[in-house]
């Protein structure tokens, strides 16, 4: 099935689910963060998974919802605490409305993704709720290292994997795994189905810092040179503190110091880059993740033409055409 | 077994059970608003409930653990709503630390409080964890009822005795029904443990509105009059509102918009209560909620000898001397 045709079955599902109801001003800042739009990636693997295990994707619509549920609420909250305005392309939540319904609508966000689980029975149930668990406390602590990151001195690369497969990674990972119990896999093609999607997470996470800095503006869809003007601890800015040379790590100290929003900040950064040969380094890096990711993959007992459509499915994702 | 007693196992309990863990940053402030004391009413209901029906506590502690790491995550965030400096004495988490953590450790508390109840197995775990969603969304809605009545005219005393029962009462009465439930009590056995807490929560919370005006300073703990200082909508302002001449409605409008903190105010309000017999309206709605509450405890297939002791409970609960 299209990935395209994925999307459009859980969109269905989502409006026929999410109903604003009283009190309104708790429920309606939810059917909105819900509603303008996003990948439904999450939701997208979660279904794929299941079908791939049984044939089927409908009784995992319950699972996608609440995984895409938990995703927003968690960018609800997140965006509070980046004071972001935007998120795509319309108003925040507590821009709209304010700081508190953010928080509560976000909190009920949280309760209502483990209410859809109750679709599910017996120990299927409980598999499935400690996944769910496990992952959500997992997503709780790689914001708060990536919230640390940003005054410690002393990130190592390792640490930084660490933060983004917490962060992004394992909701990805468990999507997957989600999906595949629902499909009634083996616990080890469901083990194996999230390290596939754990460490195919880990590489786009590394893709978006290479894109952030490298990528085409016409299609990566931001700015590019945002993480440089930010300061941001990218893969890219670890790796080059790791081999820069001590005349350059000065260069490089300055031109971090400089908070202006400057193209000459991103030029001059940008050729540090490419001095020390960052770019590939990180394309090395994001090509020995997808290669893990593939590993798991083929450990999994399903049809060889299954594993080439996931395999499909991970390039496309790399390409950002999801 | 006294009340004391529950408390002690309880809190020898949850120091066994919360520990400071990396990240410092997210779980450092779940430690503190844990530690910080609080009366621990709701694991004792959930003790004693299951202490009820099996004769023994332990099997209840994770879920006593999970309700209260649940209330605590709400007065995180409640804190937060409504700007307060201190919580128990202490400074609240937003203060202590920051908001973006006072949310980010509230989100991780609710995901704990669910991640405790793995502690139990099949039907059982799925009876529990459908109560527990359930209430924690009723909290949810009843918070923002609450926010939603500050600006509201017209709120009438059904709106308000739904605020408290959802915001307060739900979760005082489903530590009952948890508790119950993993004491194998009936279904039926725990619903009606369910309804003894619930009318038991609104008549603690109406004699709430009643000490905030008529209490002894002594006893109280909090202020005298803090509710009419505020313009709090409590069940007394509600019914006065209902009862009163239209000459003096004007003059409780006026002391109303008066914003100033002063003794003057309090005194005029009162003064008002008392001529519309608002104590006593207020004392016989207590009245009716705890006979409504013993109902359904005589109800319960448990000896004579364990509803006194219930109702003695009540009773010490409505003194606070819990």
């Amino acid at each position: 099935m299209k990935l395209k045709k994925y999307k459009t079955l859980f969109l269905d599902y989502l409006k026929q689910e999410i109903k604003v109801k009283e009190p309104i001003n708790l429920y309606k800042p939810i059917d909105y963060i819900l509603q303008i739009g996003g990948k439904r990636l999450r939701p997208i693997l979660c279904l794929k998974a299941c079908e791939t295990f049984s044939g089927d994707y409908n009784k995992a619509l319950p699972a996608a919802l609440s995984i895409e549920v938990f995703h927003n609420f968690t960018l609800l909250h997140d965006d509070v605490m980046d004071h972001a305005e935007l998120r795509r392309g319309n108003q925040t939540v507590h821009k709209k409305w304010n700081l508190n319904t953010a928080i509560l609508s976000g909190d009920a966000m949280l309760i209502m993704a483990y209410q859809f689980l109750e679709k599910y029975n017996g120990d299927r149930y409980k598999e499935i709720m400690k996944v769910f668990n496990t992952t959500a406390l997992q997503v709780c602590e790689g914001q708060q290292y990536d919230v640390d990151f940003e005054t410690k001195s002393d990130v190592e690369i390792s640490d930084y994997i660490k933060m983004i497969t917490y962060k992004t990674a394992v909701l990805l990972a468990s999507s997957l795994q989600i999906g595949a119990l629902i499909g009634n896999a083996t616990k080890q093609d469901a083990n194996n189905m999230y390290l596939f999607g754990l460490n195919l997470g880990i590489a786009f996470q590394l893709q978006d810092d290479y894109l952030d800095t490298f990528g085409d503006v016409n299609t990566f869809g931001k700015r590019i040179g945002g993480d440089i003007i930010e300061n941001k601890k990218t893969f890219l800015y670890l790796k080059l503190k790791e081999v820069i040379s001590k005349e350059d790590a000065i260069i490089l100290d300055k031109l971090s110091n400089n908070k202006k929003d400057s193209q000459e900040k991103i030029d001059a950064i940008t050729a540090l880059y490419v001095k020390y040969n960052i770019p590939q380094f990180t394309l090395a890096e994001i090509d020995k993740y997808t290669e893990i990711a593939n590993l798991s993959l083929n450990k999994v007992a399903i049809s060889s033409k299954l594993k080439e459509n996931w395999i499909k499915f991970g390039n496309k994702l790399m390409q950002r055409t999801v």
